[in-house]
């Protein structure tokens, strides 16, 4: 007997290490520090919560369904953000709102691939992309990044198949936190171009980019849609995590295959939630510029004070958006050290084993930390705790 | 190039139908009757609308990321209501929350099947059921039913191969209407469990079914989750389209299987749209009740008023839940006549083509009207625009 989808893959990475914490207990005054999830611990703008319980009050058509690929006012007004932001030509038709962006990821390799094809993803991956490959039949062509943790163009070149359809960056990058240059991103649109392959770049985390203006400019060619297919998420940048908002941008042609599978897995993503967004997008730049320095000011107090932990062997191998990925100096697996690091030192976060094939021996020594939530001083108990650590 | 896997299925019908009235234009004294979707197009009541304002502004927890199966509490509660309703044994980890019943259906067969594997469906079938399948590499096995709409265990028999991996039924039945009586349910659960195949039920429309009590008694043996996997929409009985929110009641261990699938395609249901279903589980009864009232009748009158159709040569094949199952007098195909009637008669209705295999005669003949948006003057309006057709 045949394995069903979702035997084809793993269990998903948070849900394992939620399961680590269960049963353990932690003293008042040392508190779990949880960097294992990128996601908001706070709630969005009270504004933002007083327009959307409005709409709850007062427009029916909140609670009712909505079109499959979205809210037109919220399709026209992402198009018009992305057009500034990267000073190039997107129109509604090829802006399509999800349930969040994860959902953009399924959707868009729905339209492009089935059974046996292959899709090249720069190692160490989002897990839930390798998750979603295992159970669409899809081959994840496994790409290892450099000492700098970007991909090789060249390198990709190499693994470029007949089955192959896609290649999926993500940037600034979960796990590894790097936020791709903006050449690299045009040398991997030119060679998708040129093996006739579509190019996937989830910026999720654009909003918390370092670089001000566009992160590339990929978006100013006019045939752009023929090859980029462009993934966002609203939960991170207005803390809309428990609304699930995303999009994907694309052909409009790709839209319509998208909207198949759309359709069948949650027939329109959650009124309330892309009205939220719409909101956010009319109102929160200055308010989403401010938790962009916060978070930079976060990162900058990972680098800044890292170097106690590089005298006891550490390396920071990545650093950017909400994530640090980090090597440890230990003599023992990743997951086993991760493990073992609730119960001693109280710290969740999760191990580069759950981002990288098997056979990758850098799964074995790196960890990623998940930092957004930590305010300085949560930064520096941080550092503290795995200063002390007693092994 | 092998197709995608949207490559494999069809655009969806409620898409096509929209398509059709793209342009048509209709006279203020003669507005269109959409009877084309199983949509209420009324809000939820005030107080429930005003229990989810407040939770927006004051509960933090509506806004982020929550449980991938869904919140504990209605979890729980939804348990209690089914083991209450249906006099069974159901407990809140047989409980999995989903971002709408199409949502469950994918993820249970996500958990069940793989590519090239067999699920038997009875015709009419659900069409987004069939595109799944479609989607997901699993052959759809056809189970023509009879004259009276229900499918047979024996033909079913006949049909199970080695591929087969489950049986997935609708009750009362989305396109005909049809209520499974409790005894042909338990024949397919037998069926079921000596094939060691599993039975999906889907029960989106059970809250309108017209007999008082539980419409089967699959949840009262003990062993009902090593076979039953049961579905559940909120969307009907609140009226929380718009919010997506389902459940999927079925083993602990494939809902374990199934959190991999949701996981990756949502992460999360609605945090906002699982508060406003743990309302209407504490506080809508007795509105649900007189809900239902209102659909019977709204039935009643569908088949009191059935006679100068039926001396006209229509029809009337299934009747039930939200929807009328009508086969038409006329020499032209249903999918042509459904064209002509947003046109001519200013209805918006589904053909039975959409329903069917295309090897399947009945897809010419039949037509799905989903009249529950239709008050009794309604209902005698569409029958007055059907009865003067000028063909």
């Amino acid at each position: 007997m045949n394995r069903s989808r979702t035997g084809n893959t793993f269990r998903s990475p948070i849900s394992q290490a939620n399961g680590w914490r269960e049963g353990a207990r932690f003293a008042p005054d040392r508190p779990l520090i949880n960097v294992s999830q990128a996601a908001p611990v706070e709630p969005p703008p009270t504004a933002l919560r007083q327009a959307i319980a409005e709409a709850i009050l007062t427009d029916d058509s909140t609670h009712l369904y909505g079109p499959v690929l979205g809210l037109p006012a919220l399709r026209t007004a992402l198009a018009g953000r992305i057009a500034r932001q990267y000073c190039g030509h997107v129109t509604a038709d090829q802006v399509a709102i999800t349930a969040g962006c994860n959902q953009a990821f399924t959707a868009a390799l729905a339209a492009l691939t089935g059974e046996g094809d292959e899709v090249i993803l720069p190692t160490p991956w989002y897990f839930n992309h390798k998750m979603w490959l295992d159970m669409s039949g899809v081959r994840a062509v496994a790409l290892p990044t450099g000492e700098d943790m970007l991909p090789d163009p060249d390198a990709a070149a190499a693994l470029i198949g007949p089955r192959t359809r896609a290649i999926a960056l993500v940037t600034p990058n979960n796990p590894a936190g790097v936020e791709y240059p903006a050449d690299l991103l045009r040398a991997f649109l030119d060679l998708a171009r040129t093996h006739g392959l579509r190019l996937l770049v989830d910026e999720t985390y654009r909003d918390f980019h370092s670089r001000p203006g566009a992160p590339h400019d990929l978006f100013t060619d006019e045939g752009w849609d023929e090859t980029l297919m462009h993934l966002y998420s609203f939960s991170k940048a207005y803390r809309l995590t428990g609304h699930r908002v995303g999009a994907l941008v694309a052909a409009p042609g790709l839209l319509g295959e998208a909207e198949k599978f759309l359709d069948t897995v949650t027939i329109c993503p959650s009124q309330i939630g892309q009205r939220a967004a719409l909101w956010g997008i009319g109102n929160l730049d200055r308010w989403l510029a401010g938790q962009r320095d916060e978070i930079l000011a976060r990162r900058a107090a990972i680098s800044g004070g890292f170097a106690p932990l590089a005298e006891r062997g550490w390396r920071l191998r990545g650093l950017g958006a909400y994530f640090a990925y980090v090597e440890h100096p230990f003599e023992m697996d990743s997951d086993t050290l991760a493990q073992r690091l609730v119960a001693e030192a109280a710290i969740l976060l999760l191990p580069a084993s759950m981002f990288v094939p098997e056979t990758d021996p850098t799964g074995r020594r790196r960890l990623r930390i998940a930092f957004a939530n930590l305010d300085r001083a949560g930064i520096a108990t941080l550092f503290q705790r795995l200063q002390g650590l007693p092994f």
